[in-house]
């Protein structure tokens, strides 16, 4: 079944979730380079920092010196949402293109809810208002143990110290709240255990996005 | 009686509102003089804009080239105000100081009601998400016949043409929906008929803010 906003598009919307070191750009280039072979149209995008406004708004939120106050930083990723949504999404998909996404709303979810500042379900709320309820036809959630994905980031394997245990311990609930995500949206989520080898992991991607373009 | 943010500061936040030629910066300085004679400490600030963060938003709402989506817009504002109330506005009063302010959420209600793109109460809402709820001690409506306000600003009084009457038609609607805010918070407001010499409206403006500072 397609996701909420398939009805109004003749495109396919496709987002990649994870956590850093779990193949999503891997990912995303295989499914694009098999597309286009396919003869598709290909957009691919991200948030932030995927419009001409959120190439802005990315530098304040990734380059600012200084805090940001928490909720501003939510209105910020909110903001670029709205935007890209709105000028490069949309435009796509009722041209016919496929769009490939690295992250949109369930990264902000996920990542609010795992930091336990601000709350997961307004944060929720605050996207879907951004972008007048746009959800993809298809999430790729790329799900590996952040030992693992650690491990990939980073070949220098040394003990942990008391800040990267409370990372690791961020990075768990990270994972746990973009699985809790995936079981409460089983049509538009796929879950693909991204500890396979990366050709298996593409195969699985084609197999659920070629089910979309039929 | 006080705003409902007044209960946890020990300064007074007071907001000006109304169309631009009001004459808000006027009287704006006109109680910051008075309240320095009095040897009250004084933080005079605005929005978009009021603080670090909110400067590099402000250029983007108000310089980039090429439209921005509504949303987007909305969502930037709303960022602009949850940095400024969190880091600048509440610190002030937290110190005990008068905050006197340019523009607040009541603007943004006002405009977008009047633009009639957004439901106006949803950016309020909005508002409120961003800054936790924080509503001035005293918000000063600076209410004035739009052609009055046209003339101050534009000494030059041309016959109006149709641009010029959809303008104008904007104005009223801005007008009659502040009025309405004033209506729905009396204690909050206190509406000023802005027609009237400087300082009697800068007297009246000071009987106000003195009763919220006893």
């Amino acid at each position: 079944m397609p996701g909420a906003a398939a009805a109004s598009h003749a495109g396919v919307w496709v987002t990649f979730e994870g956590g850093d070191g779990s193949g999503k750009t891997t990912q995303a280039a295989l499914l694009e380079q098999w597309l286009r072979q396919q003869g598709r149209s290909v957009l691919r995008t991200r948030e932030p920092g995927g419009s001409d406004v959120g190439v802005l708004i990315r530098d304040i939120v990734l380059h600012h010196r200084g805090d940001i106050a928490p909720r501003a930083e939510a209105l910020l990723y909110a903001a670029d949402r709205a935007h890209h949504v709105a000028t490069v999404v949309r435009p796509a998909l009722a041209r016919g293109e496929v769009v490939i996404q690295d992250r949109y709303l369930d990264s902000s979810v996920a990542y609010q809810g795992a930091g336990r500042v601000l709350d997961a379900d307004e944060v929720r709320q605050l996207s879907l208002w951004a972008t007048e309820g746009a959800l993809p036809d298809v999430t790729v959630l790329l799900d590996l143990d952040p030992a693992t994905a650690r491990h990939r980031l980073d070949a220098d394997d040394k003990p942990f110290d008391r800040l990267e245990a409370e990372l690791a311990d961020f990075h768990e609930r990270v994972r746990a709240a973009f699985l809790q995500l995936a079981a409460a949206e089983p049509e538009r989520f796929v879950v693909i255990d991204a500890a396979q080898p990366v050709e298996e992991i593409a195969r699985l991607v084609r197999e659920r996005v070629a089910a979309a373009l039929a």
